[in-house]
């Protein structure tokens, strides 16, 4: 993006030429031609380590829910503004509503009985529910019930609304690879209806119906897809699993990713891996005064809190979390979490997006106290 | 095999050259060097579809199930014999303990209080039950409980013993892929403990408590594993899985293989493939009254009819079905189901081996009625 | 990037609340918040069509050379510039030195007997020759001569550096992936020897002496690599492949991708796909008179002419073309190829990253005349 | 197979039941209901290694190519017999034509001016020449020339027909997966024309001249394909690749499997991997006085000498070899080679199956002197 092409180089290379009147004349042909010379920007272009211009930053849940209230109150939601999304804009991104370089996230409000009308995009989307219930998100015509805890997806190109059934509002977490589709031009759009084509509110999906079985695949479903055909990842399972993973470790036997910190991933059960090929999503749970070690990783991720109390230090510094809370953590910037009581984090990331194109690296400083 | 060289080939192939002293002079001498011709042999060794010597067959489960008995008053089961496994031979294969020439089925049973001690071998094996419970099969030291309508894995090289712990035998079905190993010598066994490393009697095995939650992968279980890291597949997810699809069905919705016809196939969750190596599990459910489509498919099947009454037509022979009872369909044999009541059908084969040696063919005649 | 968030939205979206005090006054409590709604961004961040901000633009070879002799001149090369290379800044990419927002490409020139130090990085590079010889890049060590029409690997994380072994300047094309990593976080760098490791100058790199054998593959190399293990690839063998398809094509057999025009892949032999994980590079060759229809491709792609006369037809507009031009066709963007003499045209795209994402889609709109 | 099951078990399982009427009783009656007590046989049947039955032996091409000319003074060439080739037939496989339980080796011979009429069939197969040439095969409409040293391939399921061009008989190696495929029930088998399709005589097939590019892979041809398009392999390509490896490994780069161990596999070049799905193709070459390590490997593996004079130690016994000697290493029997002068050999086996199906395993008992 390179916006403030006078700042520092954060890891300046020297051996620049002088300055001279030759040289200026021929920066300036170049100019002219649409060229640039590579030995003034390599320092800042190719530094020794990601030096992500995205900040480590965190949005309060109590200063997110107001606002969206007061959208509520303000801004219709319909056909044009399609939704009424409050995106989440990393302060080190220049004024864009990107919270990394790869992703967007916001909290999505809806009024009682509203809907919001049918699109579908190229961009995947998710939406997470860390409190409340009463909205169906219609996918591709199937109806997805959401309630607290649940992970709801609608990939790429599936046509999707919502809409309230009950008299109260609801608010959620939508992650989406927006930034990253707008910066690649990867991007297409499509209008649907401007209801949702249907207002049942089933308890589960269809497409729970025929996949969240564990371990059992549908004779009618044998065509691998490269986004999960399950649109809904229920919290009863994920807490169940997050559960046992902390019994059997009590038990001795490896089930954690490290002493005290339970974690599943969300998958495609098709192929095993991400629910959707650029976001990967995982709920993390730590026990209670579980410190976890520090961690380089490439790539950029965002956590919200959605139980218990506990703080992350990122890049050094310590940040106290309450429910709700949103926070980001911008490509190989250090990271730890750290558990006052036990402690629930739901995390996207663009890893996938890493991993296929052969960039990942982690960097474990400490160990798990 | 070719056991009976003298037999006429399926579909001969002439133009064989006359028959002289000359040419007979010639053969003995290729004898002497262990040299045989092609062109007397290829008409049989390489017919114009697969011409299997396995034999469609049908074993009642009342009369395995009284011999199964008798060799558990008569037969101890320990070091050495191993098990007290009951292994189905095709008529068509020559007095080899195979169903198939690939796969193994057997009815084993274990008394009461009764331990079938623990090693371990390359063949890959799993146990279906169609009836009873109370024996627990310990699987690299994780006991797994064995009830009706459970699939249960031990894929190769995995330790593994079981033990009863009732007053009451139980008989349970056996596949494995000892033909095939056997065959190709590839196979490697060892013995372990005389007795199970855990007598313990969990609910449920610390494989399904880490992996039998839908589309939830523990971060601990990252690598993928060639066979299934689920122990446990149980009746109670595949039964729920099959009456959604004919639920979705009867909504009209895409969700069964055709119409009447439920299917799942058992998969490893690490990659959405099947549960091992060379072996296929799945489990069918035809609604009242539905008739499949006749099929001929390349590689052997095996079922054991797991509840209801109906009919298998299989090389245009109708064999009348009742619960247990396993019949064996050999490769390009055609077949097809009958269900007088719904009917449900466990289903193995070796399809893996097929599909992953690229010999796969299917050809569909009829539609269902 | 979003520079210009005040610039008309490319396809509207209407529908948006009416301008009120309450309404300022929310998005001034949002901004301090760093919140921004999607509502009023939508249209721009979400076109319906791929909408890049990069333009199609051609760099002239003519006018490129003279600049990078100058350069030549004035600016040394070594420890801290590192390269003397002449980026191509693409005219819609805000200043940046990006040729599309994935994609890096420059003509680099070192001078008689000169070095450019050793370094490595995370980005994906490498060298097409379009004339003259001479050099030797070194790459982890075996050097790897540049001849014409060449191309020349040096894949994420190698060592490399060049040296000039003649009295003669040599100017090439540089492509990498330096704007992706740049704009994703992903990269490191490192710096390397201040000469380089080896000055041997031999006539085929130790690469290709184990890999560059068709269809065959050392048995010490059973792993596969993210990249080729093939250093370089001889002008000679894709000259010889694209006229073998253009004389199987003379003699009515598949061979080529449409009528008069032949192409090849350059791929990693280890896996038959890309060479490098973000960079896909093509050599297309059209018969005289041949033009190609006109496509659509999500993705953007640089061409530079290495034979022959014709034209490339870009968002409508046509631009002649001589050897040595260097063209871009951002993402979506229609064009077409017309062939006045035989034509050869190297090819770099990002097509891998487009692929490997599940972004691809192409629209071919006429057929070949 | 077992044939012979009253043969002592190679490892015996003890534990047996004592032999009682109420026993042989049982017995019978499971006998009738075909039925047998795995018990009785686990010995046999799953021995703590793999067990084979096939025995290592050695032909002669001394003997063989008498055999093969005499063969073609008695026995025509033509429809119905379809091939003059003479199978090995593994003195340990019960006397079927079977060089391992998976694979057919066979020496086929064509008269001058013969024709072998076309016909095409599942099972994959290829020809290796150790001397000689004249002879094209058509496969699939595409003459390919057979020279001394080249690997033609005849995937499954290609029509493939050869005619010798000249006054002079020539002799090669087939192999085919004729056994697997029988013994597994999965082939299909089609006559075609009884001429061959095409009488030219190119020097390069179709297949090499759009495929045989290093690195290059045509746009036309960018489906992966189960087999190589590639229906050659040359020679010279051989030899060259071979001489470059043992020359970088004296100039101190890894590039031999061992010290003076030089070896290529051939594979399809869509994929990297093996050239056809069953069958696994190599070239071998030891320099002077190489003697390699002892190997154990799970699978069964022919060479053919190609030249030079050396021999193979083979379960503990020392064979002589000469040029166009055969000789087979059933699975898991130690073998090592040893050069008495520049030894080259070609491999064939039957690692991809193991290989897919998750049965690898090598032991490595010594180290090259």
């Amino acid at each position: 993006m390179l916006q403030n092409p006078t700042q520092p180089a954060p890891q300046p290379h020297s051996g620049q030429p002088e300055d001279t009147a030759a040289l200026r004349e021929l920066y300036a042909r170049m100019e002219d031609q649409h060229i640039k010379p590579l030995w003034t920007q390599i320092g800042n272009l190719m530094p020794k380590t990601p030096t992500p211009r995205a900040v480590p930053h965190l949005w309060k849940w109590a200063d997110l829910i107001p606002l969206a209230r007061r959208s509520g109150d303000l801004v219709p939601v319909g056909r044009g503004g399609e939704r009424r999304a409050l995106g989440l804009a990393n302060p080190g991104l220049g004024g864009n509503t990107y919270i990394t370089p790869t992703l967007w996230c916001a909290v999505q409000y809806l009024g009682p009985r509203e809907t919001a009308p049918e699109h579908r995009h190229s961009q995947n989307a998710f939406r997470f529910v860390v409190e409340g219930e009463g909205v169906w998100t219609v996918v591709n015509g199937d109806p997805v019930r959401m309630s607290r805890g649940d992970l709801l997806l609608t990939p790429g190109w599936h046509f999707h609304g919502h809409h309230n059934d009950t008299d109260q509002p609801m608010a959620w977490l939508d992650g989406l690879d927006i930034p990253f589709v707008y910066q690649n031009d990867t991007g297409f759009f499509e209008f649907g209806s401007e209801r949702v084509t249907d207002y049942a509110t089933p308890r589960f999906s269809r497409g729970e119906r025929l996949w969240a079985h564990p371990g059992l695949r549908p004779l009618s479903g044998l065509r691998n897809t490269p986004s999960s055909p399950l649109a809904a990842y229920r919290w009863e399972h994920t807490d169940r699993a997050l559960t046992e993973q902390l019994l059997l470790e009590e038990e001795g036997q490896p089930a954690t990713v490290e002493q005290g910190h339970a974690a599943i991933r969300y998958v495609n059960p098709t192929t095993g891996g991400d629910v959707m090929s650029t976001i990967r999503c995982e709920f993390h749970r730590l026990r209670e005064g579980t410190q976890t070690p520090t961690r380089h990783e490439v790539g950029a991720s965002v956590f919200q809190v959605f139980e218990g109390r506990g703080a992350a230090v990122i890049g050094g510094t310590r940040h106290m979390l309450d429910i709700g809370d949103i926070f980001v953590i911008p490509s190989w910037v250090p990271w730890s979490l750290e558990a006052e009581t036990q402690f629930d984090l739901f995390r996207f990331s663009d890893a996938p997006i890493v991993e296929r194109l052969d960039f990942a690296r982690t960097l474990i400083v400490g160990e798990a106290s």
